[in-house]
């Protein structure tokens, strides 16, 4: 059984803050294993990431295996049926349309001091993506994660895929060979971290590591941060829904098992209105929960994690909402854009019925890689802009440092910065002030 | 003496190599402290504040002494002399200038599925800014963190700054005042940042908190990331100037001891396309060691990290600067703008002789945190983006879930993920195909 809270019971708001707190992850404490095995990679290189294999992958492969060739990748993607092939081309195409519209602009201006200014947005040279092997092996995260990067104009793009005891997800190849990757290696875990990171004889260091993995992956990217970019370190997943009573039950309720079926640590949260309707799509739930195929995990984090509040009004609903600061927000209301203008912290919102979770999981266009664990309330989901950065541009004519450098010679010697100052006196004292 | 390299020694590639891989920071290894720190104010919140700033601070306090009053920021504001007050307000205006042009839009539209699909951009509730005590307390860096936020929206900024033996610099103040904090308390090291992270009775947590600090702060803020969102931990600083034998060796001389002076680990080093200049300048920097007030911190930097590189064209500096990713770049050359097109991995481009980098620091406009270590491949200097967080929208119309649906059950299905699919098909099925 979900929680059940109701805004008008007199201790809601410590149940709420229960709800709030909860933890819902348990992380296996691994860092001095993954401390040995990048240091390990660091030392060895190749030869250390094809033992880790051997032993964590039961994989025994040579160097020159450790990359998938083009006519294996070429085989593994015909081997993929057409409906599922259209299903990644459409999805792809509209990632693409999506993200292109994300790239920033380069500005310049000069301004009434005569200074020119502005900033240019480049791509990183070089990125790597994780994709975790077996059954989270998802096609569709290679999309969300390698379409920004080219978009971006990352120029090379290189995914590390584990295939324990050989096993390959035909449509992770696919997925990586309509996303543009340049390079995919048959490596996982922290072993494959510290390959991308550090580099080894087959396998060149790149800038920035992206992607979802267990808590080996986790760990490594935490550790090889600084050497090279990351992207967040995602939790389990999680969605809210506000839904008034005139939705169907079913559908709000298949909607909080699509985020159920993820994880046992996964979290589900409605929040209705209409308190008739919450105890309708609990029973929904309860009745799905009966047959779905990944039945067990979805139970276990609705019985764990979900929960069913009711509010007085929309106005309450978003005020929660914005506590909660959601990975995903389902907004099933008669007006759900008036709604959204007062969502302040979430990664994604899903407006009205027609716009269940899982289109954004895959088709919608917007990305799918999201913060959780309440980081939505500083943290944004993937973008083009994980692999670009900016850099600041600035040029002063000697009318601009006539007008300005007076300013920061006085804050230079203000915090007794010597050569700052006089950097800027030598240059005035030519100008003849 | 600094390094003496030439791209046509035979020996260069593997000089160059050694300088780039130079570890110019040996941080302590003070996690386990910070770690015990940040345990001690979550579990006694105030108290631990108060007995720590005590202990390292000698500065004995009561809980409402630890933050500033409206009228002990007045009195030392006051004190502050009319030009440094006018240096800081024409920095202040600069500045804000500079990071209004940065405010990215939100973004709406529908595509030919019909699809509403778009982003919309919100200002963390909460920051919290880290500024140093004693020698290092920059009021420049109050503007340069402080006004980003503002400029974002941030609705509430707290200020933590050390004040060890009750020494307060009233620049610090004024700054905070100018760039419009709301909350200011004398309090420091990690239990500073544990009391922004997780709050305390007299001080509300924060969802961000940037700003520089010492080995403790760099290892509380990295502990607390995820609870709060965090800035870069910045490294020492660099400077690489671009310079042809057009330049005076004397301001070039100061602008790299304008970094060197910062620390002893800071790094200054010239490209130039003339052998002779860098002999020229390499004269000028002995000559203003002789000196230059922190001569004793710059001349160990210049001696221990400091280089100069002569190439045989700006083609080959323009490539070796992209190895170097360096946080500012100054470019004295005679077309700097042709030549920072060359320029694919800097934070800062100070273009042409009458941009000193210190402009940057204080007055130019653009942000003076700056990716440091090499870490411009991946990552940007601070800006408003930092403040903000976007969430993405997308809204289906019922003819755009027929046109995309199919697609998101096929890929549910391939990824084992039924309730994904179901939560399409239940409503296709309404629809009647």
């Amino acid at each position: 059984m979900p929680v059940f809270l109701n805004t008008t019971d007199a201790g809601f708001e410590a149940d709420f803050e229960t709800l709030l707190g909860a933890k819902r992850e348990d992380s296996p404490d691994v860092d001095d294993v993954v401390a040995g095995i990048i240091a390990d990679v660091r030392t060895r290189g190749d030869a250390a990431v094809l033992d880790l294999t051997a032993k964590f992958d039961r994989l025994e492969l040579s160097a020159e295996q450790m990359r998938f060739s083009a006519e294996e990748i070429a085989q593994y993607c015909a081997q993929v049926p057409p409906a599922e092939r259209a299903a990644l081309e459409q999805a792809a195409d509209r990632i693409r349309a999506y993200h292109i519209r994300q790239m920033p602009a380069d500005e310049s201006w000069t301004d009434e001091a005569g200074a020119t200014l502005g900033w240019r947005w480049t791509p990183v040279s070089a990125a790597g993506l994780y994709v975790p092997g077996g059954l989270a092996s998802y096609p569709s995260s290679v999309l969300m994660n390698a379409i920004p990067a080219k978009v971006a104009g990352v120029g090379r793009l290189a995914i590390t895929v584990p295939t324990p005891d050989g096993q390959v997800n035909p449509l992770v190849m696919l997925a990586a060979q309509i996303a543009g990757v340049d390079e995919i290696y048959r490596i996982g875990g922290a072993q494959a971290v510290a390959a991308l990171a550090y580099g080894t004889e087959s396998i060149a260091a790149v800038d920035k590591i992206t992607g979802p993995g267990n808590a080996f992956v986790a760990a490594a990217k935490r550790r090889v941060f600084g050497k090279v970019g990351i992207d967040m370190i995602a939790g389990p997943s999680e969605i809210l829904v506000i839904a008034d009573g005139e939705n169907d039950p079913d559908w709000i309720a298949l909607d909080l098992m699509s985020q159920a079926e993820h994880d046992e640590s996964a979290q589900s949260i409605l929040i209705t209105t209409d308190a008739g309707f919450g105890r309708a799509v609990s029973d929904a739930v309860d009745n799905r929960l009966t047959s779905l195929e990944r039945r067990e995990i979805a139970a276990a984090s609705w019985r764990d994690y979900g929960a069913v509040i009711t509010v007085r009004d929309l106005d309450e609903a978003a005020a929660l909402s914005n506590r909660l600061a959601p990975e995903h927000l389902e907004l099933c209301v008669s007006d759900p854009d008036g709604l959204s203008e007062k969502i302040e912290h979430a990664g994604a919102i899903f407006l009205g019925q027609w716009t269940p979770e899982a289109i954004g999981d895959y088709v919608g266009g917007p990305n799918h890689v999201l913060p959780t664990a309440r980081s939505a309330r500083f943290s944004s989901g993937l973008s083009v802009l994980d692999f670009l950065k900016r850099t600041t541009l600035a040029k002063m004519s000697p009318d601009a440092l006539r007008a300005i450098g007076p300013s920061a010679e006085v804050l230079a010697r203000s915090e007794s910065l010597e050569a700052h100052g006089l950097s800027v006196t030598a240059r005035l004292n030519k100008l003849n002030r």
